[in-house]
């Protein structure tokens, strides 16, 4: 029982009411009820609140000073569906009907708690407190927790991408039918891009999964994107990198998107990831656990399949947006340090202003790799149109129709694992479906 | 006719068939009939082409070489609403039941044509030009055309801003019903949010309109966004500043938005700008020329009201998009160059890397204003939820619930016409409907 965290008046509570961790209750308030299962808290957490997962899927803390009354309802049948039960995690495969996934966890928000004394979150759970956690994960796969990193995802840089790529590429190697990398929303759209350049040709699918609040936050989406994350990753048939979210602000629809389409798009929203110009590749239902693939063309899964990995990543690559008044000088700053590449975030159909052309000409005379995408962020670039897209073009500005996000990791990736001329040939060429 | 831009071939076909611009007609071709008005051309275009505006806004060029017949069908009771007359552009403001509007011209594509022997498109037209490309207008309203500049938007700069406003400034003493900015789209919406707070306490409404095709083009949606931009500015009973272009994909439909709740968000599709976190202000129904006014509460127009300009903006403000591995260096680089402003595009509800915390604190400590938005472009920030956010807000980095586009004129403009206290104290107070 204290292995489950809670401890002091919370403890002496729930003894008292005869029910533990996993106990399928209605907890009575001075203001309403909650049906429910109890779930486990942390070592730190305050000894004043029990949390619940509701039916619905959210997790919900109680004051223990509003409670009145804890009933035990396990022996009611109508209460069925609502019966988990908090299994031990597994520290090895076992071999059974459900599939076997491992769990990495990087840190962010998925893996983080509310400190109660600020109210703020920081990045605290390990995978295997995450997994714990969400006891329905143990009914659809049998899941193995890793911790990789423990980092908020603004603090990702290029270093981790490799991390992460050669962690995963070992992980393969045990045979899972699926890795699920939970990761700080901020930047997971950055390393799901370049995760798809570094695994190419997978045998499996490899699935980020975040959460816009923390795990032991009333009203957490963790919990419903976890099991959309595991759901996919153990019976979608395809293979490569993807991205599990909240398809839309209700909490029975988690969209799963192509690791190169995808954009976080609200600061704070449960549906913040967006597949752009194209659909989400699977729609998975958690009331039916079903999952709705789209007709995009994907590799199928294929556990026999080695994977191609190329797992380096040139920090001498920037990312920069246009505005009105941007000061080339930037660009000169950026070659004289021994920058090799730039993608600029241009307007429209991909222009920037005419006063940056001299930059840019020198910038390409000093073999940097110069590429236009959009900050419009929706459509294509089409640089043919207007006197400034051709001048780019003659200039050297090679338009990128890709998100930005998506040509920066690319770029990264392509400078550091071939050579100039190679990686100009690999920018234009499809590697994993990143092209609008 | 030599006026209207028709010559050789195609101005001996016209004259053959008894027609002339302004006529109603159909065309007969070896593919199919259209039915419409034939429209003016321009000096420099080719001979063989002829222009018709079809029933549904659109304009069409079809070459002379497919044509089989041209019927004048101005006669026609049943073809009463195509009928449309080419009307003298006014050179002053002739006192009538119609509104006054002043259109302005900035360049960009509504103010631009295609150029025939590369199939580009170069700025080119006038405002008097455009306001005689449509027709429609001069029933609306009595139109005096300006041209200004003739930059493409991507061109255009914080001069430009400073130009543009106290050409408004100059105009509105004309004692104009509202007034009308043709501009390129690309960066349309930062010229709005900068015109927003150098031209306060408007006593009309300032309406810039661009088109996503060039105003020859068939099928361009010039005519379409003027007609509803016109509707706007002379009948609206609103004052500001506001961007009005197609609200779908649809041609009957323009929608009105607030000038500093914008952002162009398709690199080609008419409905490219959408207003973020609020509705459009206005919905204008083409068909039925009805403005549907939203419950947002904005000034109402009132021409004795006296504008408060303040036209003036610093080039030392640059806007920086954050990114995994980003360079704090270049902070470094704008600190040393003398910048007095920093607004940086961050990640999720506001965050960057901490690696970048040294550069934000010597930024801060030599004076420069450093401001955070995000890259979500949608929802709001919230820097107290995380360790990084608080971190960040402990160095003096200071939320701006705006889009960044926004707050890059806000700042720029603030520093330009306040001391550095009074611009402090200026950017955290609602200037123009900015904030979300």
């Amino acid at each position: 029982m204290e292995a489950s965290g809670y401890r002091g008046k919370a403890l002496t509570l729930l003894k008292d009411k005869g029910v533990r961790v996993g106990s399928n209750v209605i907890v009575k308030t001075n203001v309403q009820e909650y049906k429910g299962i109890i779930m486990p808290r942390y070592e730190l957490a305050d000894d004043t609140h029990i949390v619940i997962k509701l039916g619905n899927g959210y997790n919900i803390g109680i004051s223990i000073e509003n409670i009145l009354d804890i009933v035990r309802i396990d022996r009611l049948s109508e209460e069925k569906d609502m019966l988990y039960e908090v299994k031990e995690v597994k520290s090895s495969i076992v071999r059974s009907d459900r599939a076997c996934i491992a769990l990495i966890s990087t840190g962010g928000t998925i893996a983080s708690k509310i400190d109660y004394r600020t109210g703020g979150v920081r990045a605290a759970l390990t995978a295997e407190e995450l997994n714990s956690m969400v006891p329905e994960l143990s009914d659809i796969a049998s899941i193995d927790s890793y911790v990789l990193l423990q980092e908020y995802s603004e603090n990702i840089t290029c270093k981790h991408w490799s991390i992460i790529a050669d962690y995963v590429k070992d992980i393969i190697a045990e045979g899972y039918d699926g890795i699920i990398i939970a990761h700080g929303t901020d930047t997971m759209h950055y390393t799901s891009a370049a995760l798809s350049f570094a695994l190419q040709n997978l045998p499996i699918p490899v699935v980020l999964v975040g959460s816009q609040r923390s795990s032991d936050r009333p009203s957490s989406d963790a919990a419903s994107n976890l099991i959309g994350a595991t759901l996919f990753a153990s019976h979608a048939n395809v293979a490569g990198v993807f991205v599990a979210m909240h398809a839309s602000s209700s909490d029975d629809k988690i969209a799963v998107h192509i690791g190169t389409r995808v954009r976080k798009n609200h600061t704070s929203s449960r549906d913040a990831f967006e597949s752009i110009d194209i659909n989400p590749i699977a729609l998975i239902d958690l009331n039916s656990r079903s999952i709705d693939m789209s007709n995009i063309v994907a590799l199928p899964r294929d556990k026999k399949r080695t994977p191609y990995v190329k797992s380096r990543f040139d920090e001498r690559v920037a990312l920069i947006k246009f505005h009105p008044n941007f000061d080339p000088s930037i660009i000169d700053y950026l070659v004289a340090k021994g920058y090799r590449g730039l993608i600029i975030e241009g307007t429209g159909l991909g222009h920037v202003s005419k006063y940056c052309f001299d930059s840019l000409r020198s910038a390409i005379e000093h073999n940097m790799l110069v590429y236009m995408t959009s900050q419009c962020i929706w459509g294509r670039l089409r640089m043919t149109v207007y006197d400034t897209g051709r001048d780019l073009l003659s200039i050297g500005v090679i338009p990128l129709n890709m998100l930005s996000e998506v040509a920066y990791a690319k770029l990264s990736w392509a400078l550091a694992n071939f050579s100039l001329e190679e990686a100009k040939e690999v920018m234009l060429k499809d590697i994993a479906m990143e092209f609008k």
